[in-house]
């Protein structure tokens, strides 16, 4: 559409009345990220990043079990080419984030010394062929994290049900390898690795945890796993099962490694809504710990722990009920 | 950027460096999957798509609701056109998807004989056909859970936004179209279907559970609806609800075709947090069970079910208070 | 491929067998639009876009937090224009999404008086200046709560990990931003935001909630705060909690304009599951609520409200345990 310059038509104004008061906003924010360092990472030279981070999740998810999502058909002719360029492009990813988060860890907390860090990117080499090297045994125990949502749920109908739709097996995979990172004490990338699985299942496993094989989650939703908490073999937990600290007073100096989350030994299951707290709750082996039941106190090996069924008042309808609704 | 070949410079001696390591995991990552079958579909020819899945429930939202979610307008003159280009595309991801999991479920059950299924394209074609005819159906039913969503909400302000915002409208969309498929017993797409909506809703509805019309369901994240679960009509259910199976002994074969989840009769509504497990349990007509009720037993109808108020601890505070706080 | 015309081969069938159907579908679908009209838009002139609405929020997210998310590096050398070219296009969005939600409503509400709407552009021009002139406040509000997530949790090793990771930082960027947008009377818009972070995070804000600065929610899977709750400074929230209402008798016109949902003081703590409810609940400065408390009347400033532990059943083990599974 061709406007003759002399006109000023409609748009034109409302373009002009549109951008004097955004120059405001510009000088207010500008001012804003200058005064408040704490919300910005302006000059940065070196970041993680969230968007490569799910970028690296989901090319591990295609390398640890081919065929499952792939957009092309994996044959024995092509497997050994196909799994060659996946994992280049995890170790060229991986190696990148690594980098930029040790970096950028030292910049944060050694007064930007990141940037100049000698030894970073050998370290970060190392970090990441140590993290490679663990793929295998990562696949392994996923495997049998794979066997065990099928043993463990009559409504599965096959061991492959769990890698194309559990929200649990998403979960644990991403937690597994996001644990690898954190044993190699790689900053930031951990957290951001299950807080992005946290995001699509809403389970959250914090990656310092540990958890043994043959780990079944059902359903999921709400899930609270803590840092120090440390889980057996075979063990399984319902929708809603909290693995938490008990009330912290004090700050960050304070709890410095120490035991805050329970322990849940060899076997245990622990159904829909339980809540267990405490660094010193031990959980014993085989133990079953029924549904909405709160426990701070260690149960001992094969014992079931249920609530006493809180007695319950059922009212007869007494007259015409009218309609009812509850407007949260 | 050139280089001379007789000066290595750092970049390439880092390449030579990095890639040395990748080939040693390649070879284990290759013994791998030729050595546990369980986790890998290399060879496969047939294979349902996690994306396609999610391709296909985008498309059906567009069709069963046109105007509110296109990127195109929506009008008079155009919607034959949009309908018939809506439908074409949703048959030939449908029809390709039912392809896909009727023969895999043959080479997966059945020792391979799907690849050479004779039968299998004709019975998608026959499952893709039955599909399409009820997606009128259930846009009306869909229709009775949009009215029933602003009927039962004070917060909202027009039945539109349950289609515009609400992730209980979401989730039971998914699961109406994905227990048409359940029910023509195609394989694994109906639960990978309802899974894509467990993800983005945190609401876990099983495709094999029926449900009348005019379902409510407000906030939603953390519900779970079992496989065998019967649910009537006028139904309200809010977050956190489980209406699951009581602890099951036995594997498989112990619990194939038995109901195991409860029955919701019409006109209930169950609050908050409410438990409701085991398939002889039946909520009787226009019950109302409270928030964080555990139930394991039948209910009357008309009765109003809740918990007898918990004995509470109320402490005042006995000093100055230090700051606390928890630490999961 | 070329095929000969007169020679139909099976594929050629089978797509004349597969569009027969499809005629029928089109048919009752377009007959179904036209006769209920409550779940379509056709020939609707102006609406809101789920997708632009996503959009306006990752776009708010990058402005406010410079550097954080954006692909290209932010320095001090290019902060300015940035800013600037990123303030013009959340305006540019805004504006049209404001100006269609006030179009639509008018559409909606007062039959068809939208697309006439003499006033509507510039009062959408008017709402999206002021709301870009909040943007630096609620900078400003975030920044605390950005700290507040630090203070309060042992595992964060920094406060950027809020920024990187936290959902439920997430949860309160979007929110604080939808109510800035309610507050100004927007129609529609509010509540598609606060259910798209509702989505990615399973924390559910209504955008009428009130919140002051330093709220730091844990974990957040499944937290509701309702329409007309107060919540004052310095608030912990931990996953499932819910600030609701009690249940409600009779349609929208009685609860009109009506407190609901409850107050939470200034300093309150209210750890895992607790459910408090009801418009007149008011818990006074200072109190901690502890996990799955469950609350319908005040509670004191200072007090420290726990259940009286209920009685738990622990039953050792009788014989050799078969496998125990629970099958939802």
């Amino acid at each position: 559409m061709t406007r003759m310059a002399s006109q000023p038509d409609a748009r034109q104004v409302d373009h002009a009345y549109r951008h004097a008061p955004l120059r405001g906003v510009v000088d207010l924010l500008v001012n804003s990220y200058q005064a408040d360092p704490s919300t910005q990472h302006i000059n940065a030279t070196f970041l993680p990043s969230r968007a490569r981070v799910i970028e690296f999740i989901e090319c591990l998810r295609c390398l640890t079990f081919p065929g499952f999502f792939d957009e092309q058909r994996i044959t024995d002719a092509n497997l050994r080419e196909h799994t060659e360029r996946r994992l280049k492009h995890i170790d060229h990813v991986l190696y990148e984030q690594v980098r930029q988060a040790l970096r950028y860890a030292l910049n944060r907390d050694a007064d930007g010394r990141g940037d100049d860090c000698d030894d970073c990117d050998r370290v970060a080499r190392e970090k990441t062929d140590a993290f490679l090297k663990r793929i295998p045994e990562v696949r392994r125990l996923l495997s049998t994290d794979v066997q065990a949502a099928y043993d463990g749920d009559p409504a599965n109908t096959h061991p492959d049900e769990a890698i194309f739709c559990y929200p649990g097996l998403d979960a644990i995979f991403t937690y597994r390898y996001a644990h690898e990172l954190y044993k190699l004490d790689v900053p930031m990338l951990p957290r951001m690795m299950t807080e992005a699985a946290h995001n699509d299942t809403g389970i959250d496993i914090h990656p310092g945890a540990t958890i043994g094989e043959r780990l079944f989650i059902d359903h999921g939703t709400g899930i609270v796993v803590g840092e120090t908490c440390e889980i057996g073999r075979d063990v399984k937990l319902y929708q809603g099962v909290t693995l938490g600290a008990l009330s912290l007073k004090g700050g960050h100096d304070r709890w410095e490694g120490r035991k805050r989350h329970p322990t849940i030994e060899d076997g245990v299951t622990i159904y829909g809504g339980a809540i267990i707290l405490g660094g010193n709750t031990v959980i014993g082996r085989g133990a079953t710990i029924g549904g909405s039941v709160f426990i701070t106190e260690s149960v001992p090996a094969g014992h079931t722990v249920t609530m006493k069924q809180p007695q319950l008042n059922s009212r007869p309808p007494r007259e015409k009920k009218t309609n009812e609704s509850n407007g949260l």
